[in-house]
């Protein structure tokens, strides 16, 4: 049998948001499994903002991308076939498997999901990377207390649907901040946040001052920028925030903006500290434990939002920075 | 006798660098001390760059002073006459007593001092607020270990010079960033740092990289703009910034500059968290007593930058804003 892949690599590092022509689709046949290798049949895509920063040469804390690389993505599939001995065909699997349809892997970072504790697509969210981001950035980071206030801002994506509901199963007062009357409705009404405010329509300072009428104690931020900036202003003695990303500035041009605000800090000896979820891999099975036991008592919802074909996958994944998903974006490949 | 008092008020809240203009000086004759008063007679005055910061209004770490109010400043004196039963006269003591020649007193926050272990002077630096600063924000939040590199700016302040000293006295590379030849050279040679990043004519960024060539990993910081992001591109995994000041912005007319390069937070994993000596007034004794250790045994070497004539203090505050101090900064109103 010949399988043929296709595949997205990076043809250039973008200048602001990823064009069509940042990328080449190509194709090429997959050869048969070495032994200690297995073939994966990629079934869905995680498209995160993270991802953009993968795209841009130099230092992070983790490589980019290579010029004409496969696109590094976290994906789910199904094994076609395997000569490793941890995975045999017809097992769902976990793993950084790339843009493309078909994976070759040594099996190292790959793990084993199971279809009948939840769907496929919430292994790349609530039960994988974005879920696992959430759970140890706010609990070990934020380190909220019951009756304390969180605010979380991308409110209604992948990770913070999961941040404010787990700081409501906490005990906390819960305001997500999130761009449109969807977005808000959503996060209240559906995962019982107790206020939203929509960046796009509201003066966010104000909404802060109106919606946490006793400051903010724990401030998960997701987006940076100017939001980062009002709710420096909203703070408490002693607020932790946690620097999980800043999507508002991952397609800049020019330099990044920075938080005027930040002498808040001083003046509430409040931290800001940043997180990457990698750090914390040899407690993924703890995080991944507790939250399916949160889903599966109804305590916890997931929410994915699925995006059809892997040929939109550029245009697709610009629907983060548009602010278009609602919960996990996931890029559906094939049906299994 | 009657005793005449001179003062400066706040006459009003200053734009940019306060001019004379914003001051008032004015007269009056002093009151005998009441039952639990004392009356002090000031002989120095402390000058910091956080005066600016209480001369604006809104809310801050400790309420502004008010228009027309006696300016607030930290002195060394000698008590005239007292009805408190903690002192007599006689007594050297160090208290909030404010830009004036004469204070009364309820004794709240006034503390004895010793000129036999210092000179009066270094109980408003090493031995006062700015030495404890140093000492708890390095110690604290910074948390050095023997082999990391640690850089402080305004390294030839009343702070950074205890900051970088006790640093070494801790077994760390210290790189310290000044304005000048002559600061620079005087906290490599007089006090033993490492190496001086002249931010005047250095281009700090690259100076840091070839005086830090294994990273930075505890930042402390009493500057910001542009020299807190350069020091942001340089840090190791798990650095810590410590937020003390950032007297380049004290001035500014705009908003303050941000940090840029915040996003090397989460990159590094780093945190960056502010600090306000008060916070630690129950462990003032600790540090005193630790640091007078260190300067009987002369490991902890303290300058002051001791400047005549109380009619000067609007001109000789400024000072601290165009770099022109090296070491504590006081003002002599009076001969014991």
């Amino acid at each position: 049998m010949t399988v043929t892949n296709h595949q997205f690599r990076l043809a250039a590092r973008p200048v602001g948001l990823p064009k069509r022509e940042d990328w080449s689709y190509t194709e090429e046949p997959v050869r048969e499994p070495a032994d200690g290798e297995l073939l994966v049949k990629v079934l869905y895509l995680s498209l995160d903002p993270a991802m953009r920063g993968w795209m841009n040469e130099g230092k992070s804390y983790i490589p980019p991308v290579g010029l004409g690389e496969v696109m590094r993505a976290g994906g789910v599939g199904k094994v076609v076939s395997s000569k490793h001995p941890g995975f045999k065909a017809g097992d769902f699997v976990m793993g950084t498997f790339g843009v493309q349809e078909y994976a070759l892997s040594n099996g190292k970072g790959v793990v084993q999901v199971d279809p009948r504790i939840a769907p496929l697509p919430v292994y790349l969210g609530t039960l994988g990377m974005p879920g696992f981001t959430a759970y140890f950035g706010l609990l070990d980071i934020g380190q909220p207390k019951a009756g304390e206030t969180v605010v979380v801002s991308g409110a209604a994506g992948a990770v913070g649907t999961v941040v404010g509901q787990i700081a409501k199963l906490k005990g906390c007062r819960v305001v997500g901040i999130a761009g449109g009357p969807d977005k808000c409705r959503f996060i209240v009404e559906e995962l019982g946040f107790d206020a939203a405010i929509d960046y796009k329509s509201d003066d966010v300072k104000k909404a802060l001052r109106t919606h946490c009428p006793k400051g903010v104690d724990v401030y998960f931020d997701n987006v940076g920028g100017d939001i980062l900036d009002a709710v420096l202003t909203q703070i408490n003695l002693r607020a932790r925030i946690i620097i999980c990303g800043a999507i508002s500035q991952y397609n800049a041009t020019g330099p990044a903006k920075g938080p005027s605000n930040y002498m808040s800090l001083l003046v509430n000896r409040a931290s800001m500290t940043g997180m990457i979820v990698f750090d914390y891999a040899d407690r993924y099975p703890e995080a991944a434990r507790e939250m399916a036991g949160w889903l599966t008592a109804g305590k916890l919802k997931s929410r994915e939002d699925i995006a059809q074909g892997f040929q939109t996958f550029p245009e697709t994944f610009l629907k983060l920075f548009k602010g278009e998903n609602t919960g996990k974006l996931v890029l559906e490949v094939a049906k299994d």
